[in-house]
C-alpha cells in the first residue's frame, strides 16, 4: 500500500506542488508514496499542471488505516475528517503550528518560511536528491504564489534564493514574468459563481473554541470586483448562515496597491477593531499594507480571542 | 533580552545537552540565546555537565513574555506551565507530536531518531557551523543516554553515525565504555530517597483526557532494586493519592538483559492486560524487551485509552 501526501481542504498551488514534489522526493528514496488532494482546483493551480505537465493528484478524502505526509498545514480543521484513524508520517509546513497531534514519533520539517516548497527543497538537498525539471517550475510557481512574486511579508531570503535555483533547474528567463502571467490566470472572476469564488481559498480556525473562516482573493486590481462586491458580501452572510462558523471574513487582496480589502460578518461586531484597530463601514475595512493572512491577519485575531 | 531553550520538566540528560547545545548554535548564528532547565539535575546528567566542563543551566520555571525554543517534548504537561503567554520559536524533538500549538509560524526540527542531540547535529551540518569539542562530547553522551547505547528500539542509523561523528570532533576513543560508565552512575540509587528516585525520569501524559505518569529508572543490573522495590511500589501508590492521575507506572529497566519490570498502580486493574497483553501479579509485571518509553510503553497505552 503506498503512502500519501496531501494538502489542506480547498487546495491552493502549494498544497498540490508540494504533495507532488514530496512524494517523488520520497519514493526516489525508496518509499512508495504519491500525492493526493482534498478538493477541487483553482484555476492558478491548474494552470501550474498544465504548463509543466501534470495530471491533477488522485481526489481522496478519507484516509482511514492509510499512513500519509500532511503538507502545508498542521491544523485539525484543514485536514481530512478521519485523520485520527490514519497514521501520520510527518508534516511538512510554514504556518503557526496546530492542533493536530500522534500517538507515534514522526517526522516534521516547519519553518517560517514563505511557503511550503521552500522547505521540500530543503529536503531535496539533505538527501542529495536531483529535482526534476518539471518538479521544479511547478515548486516554483508555489512560492511564487504564496509569497505573492516576493510581495509579501511572509517572503523571506530563504524563499528568493529557493526561486533562483529552481528557475535555473527548470530552465526559465524570467520567473517574475511567470509569476505575473500566473496571477493574471487567478484575477479571472468573470462567469464564476460567487460561492465559488468565495470558497477558492478558504480556511477554517479555531480561535478559542470559536470557528473563524477566513478567505481571500488575490488579484491585480480590485476593481475587477466592482461589479460582485455586493453579491460576495451577501454569500459571505449567507455561509455564516449556513454553518456554526462566529465569523467568516473574506479579504480582497491588490497584489499592485499591497494592501487588502476585507468583507466581514461576525457575531462580534467589534471584530476589526479589536484585532486591527480599525471599524468596519457597512461590513468592509481597508488593511493597508495587508497581503497575508497568515502572518498579518490571523495572529492579531487569535490573540484578539485568547 | 536573550531568547531560551528549555527541555522537558524533570530533565533528562538529552534535555539539558541539546539546550546546551541549541543555545551554542543559535548564538552562533547571531541569535543571542542561553539554555535553562526546569528542574533538578539527574547523577547522570551531572556527571556529563563534570565531565565536558559546563555549569548547570539557569533554573528557570516562568516564560511569560519570553521567547523560547523548547526541546525533547512537545507536550502542554511536560513544558513550562505559562508556554502559553511565551512565544515558541520552534520545537526540536523526537517524540510523537503533542498538543503544544502556536500562534505564529515557527521553526520545527522533529524526526523520528534516538535522540534530539541528533537532530541538533543536523541542524549544525545544515548551517555549517563548527561543534565545540566539550559540546560534542555532551551531545555524544546524550545519544549514548537516550538510545541505551544503541541498545534501544528507538535507535536509529542516524543515532549511531552522530555518535561516531561527535566522538570524533570531542576526541574520544572509545564512546560505548563511557556510555557504560554514565550507566553505572546513573544505576547508583544507594542512599537516594525512595520519591527522589520514582521522580528521577517521570513525565506525565494526556490519554484521552486522562493523566497517566509514567517514570522509568535505568540500571545495569535489576537486583539494584531488591531491597527498595516494595518501598518503590508503596510510593507510586502514594503519588497517584496525592494527586489526579488516572495512573503511575514506574518502569524498572535492565539494559543488560534488555526487558523492564513494570511496577503499577492504575484506576483500572487490566491496565497491561488491554496494553501489553500481560497482566500485573501484585502491581508488578516483567516485559522482556521493553527498554522505550516512547516507543513501547506510550503508544499501545494511548491506543488502550482511544
Ligand atoms: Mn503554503
Ligand atoms: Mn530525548
Amino acid at each position: 500500500m503506498p503512502h500519501y501526501v496531501v494538502g489542506h481542504k480547498i487546495p491552493d498551488s502549494d498544497s498540490i506542488c508540494s504533495a507532488i514534489a514530496l512524494s517523488y522526493l520520497k519514493t526516489t528514496l525508496g518509499e512508495e508514496t504519491v500525492p493526493a488532494r482534498l478538493g477541487e482546483l483553482s484555476p492558478e493551480t491548474l494552470f501550474i499542471l498544465d504548463k509543466f505537465g501534470f495530471e491533477q493528484p488522485e481526489l481522496k478524502t478519507s484516509y482511514a488505516g492509510e499512513s500519509l505526509y500532511i503538507v502545508d498545514h498542521s491544523e485539525r480543521t484543514q485536514g481530512p475528517d478521519d485523520i485520527d484513524e490514519a497514521t501520520i508520517l510527518g508534516i511538512i509546513d510554514h504556518h503557526k503550528l496546530g492542533d493536530i497531534t500522534t500517538s507515534t514519533p514522526l517526522e516534521c520539517w516547519i519553518r517560517p518560511v514563505g511557503c511550503t516548497n521552500t522547505i521540500i527543497k530543503m529536503m531535496y538537498d539533505f538527501h542529495n536528491v536531483e529535482i526534476p525539471k518539471n518538479i521544479a517550475g511547478a515548486m516554483m510557481c508555489a512560492i511564487l504564489s504564496d509569497t505573492v512574486i516576493f510581495k509579501s511579508p511572509t517572503c523571506t531570503t530563504a524563499d528568493i534564493k529557493c526561486v533562483e535555483a529552481l528557475a535555473e533547474i527548470a530552465g526559465i528567463d524570467d520567473a517574475e514574468a511567470l509569476g505575473m502571467e500566473m496571477f493574471k490566470v487567478k484575477s479571472a472572476v468573470e462567469g464564476t459563481p460567487v460561492r465559488d469564488l468565495v470558497l477558492r481559498d478558504f480556511k477554517d480556525f479555531d480561535m478559542n473554541g470559536n470557528l473563524v473562516g477566513i478567505g481571500q482573493l488575490e488579484v491585480i486590481d480590485l476593481a475587477i470586483f466592482d461589479d460582485i462586491k455586493a453579491d460576495l458580501a451577501a454569500d459571505i452572510a449567507k455561509l455564516k448562515a449556513e454553518g456554526n462558523r462566529h465569523s467568516v471574513l473574506l479579504l480582497l487582496t491588490d497584489i499592485m496597491k499591497e494592501g487588502s480589502e476585507m468583507l466581514v460578518v461576525s457575531d462580534n461586531a467589534d471584530l476589526t477593531e479589536k484585532a486591527y484597530g480599525k471599524a468596519t463601514v457597512d461590513g468592509k475595512v481597508w488593511l493597508d499594507g495587508v497581503l497575508s493572512r497568515k502572518k498579518q491577519v490571523v495572529p492579531p485575531l487569535q490573540e484578539s480571542f485568547a
